[in-house]
């Protein structure tokens, strides 16, 4: 990241808290990986080849030839509204209507749960890795950011965020990504889920579960998310940016209803309603039964590009790189040995490979130095020959790092 | 408003600034028109018989099965944006590509440009009546909010806002609309708006004009924008919410080249990027060139619609009922006797005659009781017919309402 100071020298002065402001990596990265001939593991994207075009098309068309207030401002949509009820059965909640809150995508969500929850200067948890724009939505608020670690193959330390509650620390809210972790691509076990939520309930903290990644899971059954276990203190995240269409800008919440005055005077407040078009679109799309299908080709594609990625790493990367299997989700998180910056490395990777990634501390809400060797690896938006392709150049670019590591040393 | 208080009784406790939290008149309107019967005066709502369907159906159906990227997350499009500038010329307003920024319809703009501007417990200056959607950008900053009347002839009281600068204020912006003031459906003189820019310039003080009615005029050209006469300190929004379609959640503004880099990180965080689609299907619709007979046909439906309510006015209110004829916007302002309170009316409208219109409170921007007499009544969703039949409808309340009045004062 790199501070924006002195960007602006005169004319309109902005508020006191931009002075913090930084541009996201995210952000370096779009305008990084839109140059021609860029092979990117970069960026979340879902497969723009795997996208239901026609299907949704028919949607559309089918709203806009029937339904005369399809352009028109509008209450959320009823059926909408119901359909994720269903599809929420499918990931073991339990939920009607009146506690589905529909949002201008996940992001939006976490800005109307943050307005709703976090006073200036307050207090959140979080994991030392975890998803950037959670943060840039805090920024503004200027919280105490606390974090607690996350161990790759169980999830996040629930005994750190008992210990601190324990101590006396009540925050506005504890963020969490139980399946399929961005970055660390991790999902949690169902012990911890249980206890995380239980801890919740005796401190009287609610918990944000972001599940963005929940139906894109590769083996069996994925565990019931935080909400299965507690309608009072979770809070659910879900999206179709990643199981339909980024570009739609529709998501959804699960939410106590006590909750949904306020919020619906916050998200009317932020940008008056959710495209009444690709609401009722997608209510179509999904009353024409497409959609179980869809994530079923999904999940088969994905899994297939996950892994050719991991084969891809096996083959390639030289000793000391380490990563798991991701069982949700789009990424691979690969830790590369102590002493390496990803920074830098992506700086090479591009200018010598065209190749790019995002390194391992842009992820990081902790005031450690942290994951300063690792990187964050998207398989969901090459094709399999892209991924060994890109693999390889990576590999190369590792190689010719360490050599010049070594004549450096010399 | 009604007060939310009691609301939250257990579980999850929002931060401090939502104990002064309002529902709007707007949300409770939204909910009582959506009544079977009710005939509507009351929202802002574009006439859904004219939306262009087939047009941006075809559009839509254009982008979908050309671009395989239409459905993905991207910046901003930038053929989009070169339409809008073109579309700015035909405002006077000249300005380049780098200096539009896409937004999700002009209430995020303003939350946008509030979170930019606005530090917490800040001042604002706007009019004492004035949009209710821009007061509820601004109430979790729990801000100075300082008025000026406005002249129901002329606009702004200008000079009462150089008295403010000169006597020191500094408010981190100055709220305006320019052309078909909501609700009170003026048009600022040229003479004034000049001087604003003037005041502007003079004290750097950022401007924002909301110009969400700017091309729905109905005699001859409309006076240039502000931001016509400076691209420093005036801040123009735009939408095509009025002009082509509110689901499709797009508009824009033209903002100083200098402050996009911060607009752009505080836009990622609130919801990644303004809905790809629409900017696509958007621009796919104007390079096909229907966007000009649109706006013409819209100003001479919407004039139609407007001479029918003036006219329906005339002949059914009572004496001391008093209105302007509207350049621009989609409203007319109706001022009743002193001591009605048309709030009381609204009531008796809904349950007697089943016809709603918005109340002349709910704009109020100032700590004293204004417009307390006044409603605002929206002529473009309504038919003709429908018009002079409301319009009936709501006299006849008003005579209700004066006998009942008489006899209680008896």
């Amino acid at each position: 990241m790199s501070q924006m100071t002195s960007v602006i020298e005169a004319g309109i002065r902005p508020a006191n808290w931009t002075r913090a402001l930084q541009r996201t990596c995210i952000q370096d990265m779009l305008v990084e990986c839109a140059r021609p001939g860029i092979l990117s593991f970069a960026l979340g994207l879902p497969a723009a080849d795997l996208f239901p075009a026609s299907d949704y098309l028919e949607a559309v068309a089918q709203v806009l030839t029937t339904d005369p207030q399809a352009l028109q401002y509008g209450p959320p949509s009823a059926s909408l509204k119901q359909h994720i009820v269903r599809l929420m059965e499918r990931r073991g909640i339990q939920c009607d209507e009146e506690q589905v809150f529909l949002t201008t995508g996940s992001q939006q969500s976490l800005n109307l749960l943050t307005r709703l929850l976090l006073d200036p200067c307050g207090t959140v948890v979080t994991e030392e890795l975890t998803y950037p724009g959670y943060l840039q939505v805090l920024q503004p608020y200027q919280p105490d950011v606390l974090t607690v670690p996350t161990c790759l193959e169980t999830g996040m330390d629930v005994e750190a965020v008992g210990k601190m509650l324990e101590n006396g620390v009540r925050p506005a809210m504890i963020y969490v990504m139980a399946e399929g972790h961005n970055p660390l691509t991790v999902s949690m076990s169902r012990a911890k889920r249980v206890h995380l939520v239980e801890l919740a309930r005796r401190y009287c903290v609610p918990i944000i579960e972001d599940d963005a990644y929940g139906f894109l899971h590769y083996e069996g059954a994925a565990e019931p998310p935080l909400r299965a276990f507690d309608d009072e203190w979770v809070i659910y995240l879900g999206t179709f940016s990643k199981v339909l269409a980024p570009a739609l800008r529709t998501g959804w919440m699960i939410v106590p209803e006590a909750l949904t005055a306020h919020l619906s005077t916050i998200k009317e407040a932020s940008d008056i309603n959710t495209t009444t078009l690709s609401q009722r679109a997608i209510a179509a799309y999904l009353e024409a039964g497409h959609l179980a299908g869809h994530i079923a080709m999904l999940r088969h594609e994905y899994g297939l590009r996950r892994d050719t990625m991991l084969a891809a790493l096996e083959d390639h990367l030289p000793q000391g790189a380490a990563w798991q299997k991701p069982h949700s989700g789009l990424f691979i998180w690969v830790e590369l040995p102590d002493g390496l910056d990803t920074r830098d490395l992506l700086r090479a990777a591009i200018d010598q490979e065209r190749v790019a990634f995002i390194p391992g501390h842009a992820f990081n809400a902790s005031r450690r130095n942290l994951a300063a060797n690792c990187m964050r690896l998207n398989f969901s938006n090459s094709s399999v020959n892209a991924i060994n392709d890109g693999v390889a150049r990576l590999a190369r670019v590792l190689q010719n790092e360490g050599r010049m590591k070594a004549s450096r040393g010399r």
